[in-house]
């Protein structure tokens, strides 16, 4: 066994390698000229800017968070794995980002030069450095951890601090570029769209800039932050429930407790290899209609994932059991996916945007109640999975099912981070004028990736539950394991006993509260955004008519600090409440402020994500045409719709994923002390 | 003590003889002439006519579940207290609205005639008659299952089949109610408002007649219902809990198990004289002004209560922690009240009007963000009142504690039944013409009376979740004493078992997928409305000028139609799943089940009570001339404000309530069948 224990390692260089390779091929595409390049530089400049920023506010966090782990009784080994975490977990997104940034110009240049096929290749390339990054650091990192710390279950606890370094700078990340991008974007929207009529992505709007640079930070460093913690977190907590596992569950599972405990990395170590195999497909196929490329892409890497994984499990001296958690995994995503494509791109939408003829309200009403019934089908997908899985491989069976799912994530990334490329080809493509074609080229890979997105969605709030709850019950185990060790008793999360309720219901809050203040935060930036904006277009002489140039710095910079100050509250409380919560009350109370979090994080997640994303192509199914098209009372109405899912779909929404894992892994982390 | 176990019988007919009196008084006052009465009618008229429809189908239902009932092991008895329970429920709501839909126009007339003061009594005159029937039914209703079954714990628990009735009843009347009142508001508000420009509640709209039904069926009927099955529910959780407690936990609390088993019945039945005593200091006190005239009569009946309660305790031989646990639940159901009041009446409800200013999206996210973050101290309330009242009193306490909170249900449900009959007597002031001074008295009252409904929710909701939380406590002990009496063990519900958390998923759904429903059908049955009215509008020649007639009852019969047509599906949902998951995946799954949803239906039931109330009052906020006033882009804004928050605070957000009621008590009552 002990020389495949090298294989993450390895292998995660090797993904590191294959992103580099996509990358120099991404970079070799011509970037355009004149205009075009202008306006990229800007967007890729804002970014960056942004990013910087971002990151030393993070240090600081992170900083405090490893000395205080570090003088704890858990020690510097734990602290060291938070650092190392946390550098995982921001370089990915920044090197995501970066790749981004330099596929936006080039993806729009290609489509105006050689046409949708060759677009969509540079855009995919584009969006597959972040995939890959994203898996093959987690790799690298939880791989060193595993090769230190992990062959032994008394040490194997390091690792805990790995996932909350993870998942402190994803928080901040998805928190922080959440409010960025929706705040430029409600802002652009509604000065822009409603009261000076202009077009989206028009260059006379001075948020426009700000809106393309939201567009980077929010949906691909923030996505890429949050998919790698759901990543990494499902493979602790499955490390974690094997190290505290007891010898007959074992024997039902596997040959010996060290398989149990490597399984998940080795999953991770051939899903990054299918994935790599599903990004070469979609190249191949991207002559056919891009739709079908990105298809076979996913599809053939989850397919051979779970045919490579038979082999892997019982090669390795696993029973079918886990492979059987592997395939309700990886079945289970694949139908949360397509529920929320229906929900966001089907036949409810078309009756959203038709409930628009009677004004904003009754699409508000509409879009709130499509949301709240989206979560039915998912939530019992989800239960069906811990149904199952627990069935057949205990609670270390749902953290395998959360790997299953992640496994391929190099490809289910890649095509998420994908849509904000083509998004932000299109607007480029606008605003440098690039002409009616390349924009419709553009505007047919951007609405593809509107799809791809809202699977890639469902996708990871389905695996971010799963993950979480294997977290949870890594922490009980954790518990419970100390707990004999000290002579004590195991605890008992009971329902009905009044410590547990308390602790249910405190949970509860944290998802609505983390909620209104990213609203807040979004809904008071987007305020000065509009007042900026509205400002200009009163201020500066001939900006209407195009004679003169918006002050988009400006814009830029308001987002920024937006995001900035309003950040720190949401992840402060996240990190905070289970320390407060587990030495005040207890780790019982803790157990239950985890189970109830759990529940309503996971419903919030659903009702915001897919009600937003219903909105949002209830206005693109109204702006094509239908139902009298742009500029007709449906068109207003549909647009506030549009407007108000934003922070629920881009904001609010994925901090929920974000939110039950950061408390679930630092209960994790805080655990042994809490005895 | 056999003697005292009459008095909830007498006390019961007691205060059916107070409301008889209360309701000659009322009666007394005159009703006007002319349109004043002819509008009235219509109002009354039109109230019976959807009463009378939806207890036919009520019936049905009933007969179906009492057959279900008689024919299972449950047998004939507790089928018998369904029967009474439903017809307890129907009457006390029935009594209520008919009275109601009398003091309307008397209450306009008095405003004319008499001025402020003598309007007040009337108003709140017809509100009392709702409240004193409220209680006194429930007293009668169970006083007389108590003297036939109480007494013995064997046989105690025939009375839960009184709360299943009482809840499918309450279940039906809330959501049919709130769906006709939401739809005809939302429906009759836009276009009449937003799209022809004329005042609310102006005659020659089509849809005004209906919205002041609405306010009947939906506001006092539909939460007379509601308040009564939290307030049974309360009493039976208690005494369920009691009959199948151990001796040992017996001897801390009182003398003997008697005492605990009728204690609830006794603190109620104080509570209800009480009550009279705080209606009689509105009373005399309405010479002041009307807000301290309310403010002294539910607050001296409050503190009344409490002091009487600690001498009925001790004499009946309970100990102090008893008292400790009424205290606990009377004081936090006050800051919850109080906590409402401020989301919809202070602060964030004037910064929500200010977001207004950049239109209907920003007012809209800002209202999510503020519901969503009032749930924070409600809930910390909740847990706190679980906390102390069980530390003193077991599982016992929270029971009583929710008993302490209902207690003076009759003034508190005075109160709350009071804003609809000033609401509709302003209507018909408007309808009727009956001047600006006429108006402006019914403005006020109608005023004071949405701050006090949104405490009455408020209230109600926290209410409802400590008598759901005792109703399951009841349902697992229930589950475990038949268990242990067949030789088989207790169940343990623990949280981190599969099957426990398989059934906190499903029930997580239950809240998100009724709201849905309920909001649907609110969209749907408006978009019906709006286009009847603009049909109205369009075809009926000389309407807008004032010299003809609006076909009011065609919209009356489109709120009605909808109502009893939607209101299944939710109803037949919440009783049939506790059914399905009991029976299917077993008595585990199912304490999973209540236990998440009880937790989402909390969290859902605050935010959208607070957030449609909030919307409400930003939308009077503006119209009373602040921010530019009416007619002006912000009231544009706040009016879609409004009309989203419509449905939310009336129709979905108290379904929440029952629905967890419902779901709890259908459980309970199955409980002896599924082990």
């Amino acid at each position: 066994m002990s020389s495949l224990n090298y294989l993450p390692v390895m292998l995660g260089v090797f993904g590191l390698f294959c992103a580099f390779l996509v990358y120099n091929k991404m970079k070799a595409a011509p970037a355009g000229s004149g205009k075009v390049v202008e306006i990229g530089d800007q967007i890729h400049l804002g970014a960056m800017v942004f990013m910087k920023a971002e990151y030393s506010r993070l240090a600081v966090f992170c900083v405090i968070c490893i000395v205080a782990l570090g003088l704890s009784d858990l020690g510097w080994s734990t602290a060291s794995a938070f650092f190392l975490g946390a550098i995982c977990s921001g370089t990915a997104g920044y090197i995501g980002m970066y790749a981004a940034t330099k596929a936006n110009v080039r993806t729009a240049t290609a489509a105006q030069d050689q046409g949708a096929s060759a677009a969509l290749t540079v855009a995919f390339f584009g969006g597959s450095v972040m995939g890959l990054t994203v898996a093959s650091m987690g790799l690298l990192g939880l791989g060193i951890l595993y090769l230190a710390f992990g062959g032994d279950p008394h040490t194997a606890h390091v690792i805990h601090g790995f996932g909350m370094g993870a998942s402190s700078v994803a928080l901040f990340s998805r928190v922080g570029g959440g409010i960025f991008t929706k705040s430029a974007d409600v802002g652009a929207d509604l000065v822009g769209k409603i009261e000076a009529g202009i077009p989206e992505d028009d260059p006379r709007n001075p948020g426009v800039i700000a809106d393309n640079v939201g567009d980077n930070v929010g949906d691909v460093a923030g996505m890429g932050s949050d998919i790698f913690e759901s990543y990494c977190g499902s493979m602790i907590a499955s490390i974690a429930i094997a190290a505290t596992m007891s010898a007959a569950t074992i024997a039902t599972l596997a040959s010996s407790q060290e398989v149990l405990m490597f399984m998940p990395l080795a999953l991770a170590s051939i899903g990054l290899l299918c994935s790599i195999a599903g990004i070469f497909a979609v190249k191949v196929f991207s002559a056919k209609s891009p739709e079908v490329a990105l298809r076979i892409g996913t599809m053939g890497a989850s397919l051979l994932f779970i045919a490579v994984a038979y082999v892997l499990i019982t090669q390795l001296g696993g029973t079918i059991n886990l492979w059987i958690a592997v395939l309700t995994g990886a079945i289970g995503g694949i139908i949360i996916g397509l529920v929320t494509e229906y929900y966001t791109g089907g036949a409810p939408v078309r009756k959203l945007a038709k409930d628009g003829e009677t004004g904003a309200a009754t699409v508000l009403i509409s879009g709130l109640a499509l949301g709240m019934q989206s979560v039915a089908i998912p939530v019992i997908t989800i239960a069906a999975i811990i149904f199952i899985s627990s069935l057949y491989a205990d609670l270390y069976g749902v953290g395998i099912a959360a790997v299953g799912m992640l496994a391929t994530v190099g490809i289910t990334m890649a095509i998420d981070a994908y849509g904000p490329v083509a998004d932000n080809a299109g607007g480029i493509a606008e605003m440098a004028g690039m002409g009616e074609e390349t924009r419709e080229i553009t505007d047919s890979l951007d609405e593809l990736g509107n799809t791809t997105a809202a699977i890639g969605k469902g996708f990871a709030i389905g695996a971010a539950a799963l993950a979480a709850l294997a977290l949870i019950s890594a922490y009980i185990e954790t518990v419970n394991v100390e707990a004999i060790r000290q002579g004590g008793q195991a605890m008992q999360l009971i329902i009905n006993d009044p410590i547990v309720l308390v602790g249910m219901f405190l949970g509860g809050i944290f998802p609505f509260l983390v909620s209104a203040m990213t609203m807040t935060a979004v809904g008071d930036a987007a305020f000065d955004m509009i007042h900026e904006i509205r400002r200009q277009f009163k201020e500066i002489p001939g900006l209407l008519e195009g004679t003169a140039q918006p002050d988009t710095a400006r814009c830029v910079d308001i987002a920024t600090k937006a995001a900035l100050n309003k950040m720190i509250m949401p992840g402060v409380l996240a990190v905070g409440a289970p320390v407060v919560v587990g030495f005040g009350l207890g780790p019982v109370a803790l157990g239950g402020m985890l189970g109830g979090a759990l529940i309503c994080c996971v419903m919030m997640a659903l009702m915001m994500a897919n009600a937003g994303g219903a909105w949002d192509n209830a206005k693109k199914f109204v702006e094509k045409g239908n139902l009298g098209g742009k500029g007709s009372d449906v068109h207003t109405a549909v647009v506030v719709g549009d407007t108000v899912g934003d922070p629920l779909k881009d904001t609010s929404g994925p901090s929920m994923n974000i939110l039950i894992n950061v408390m679930a892994i630092v209960s994790l982390v805080i655990a042994p002390l809490l005895v």
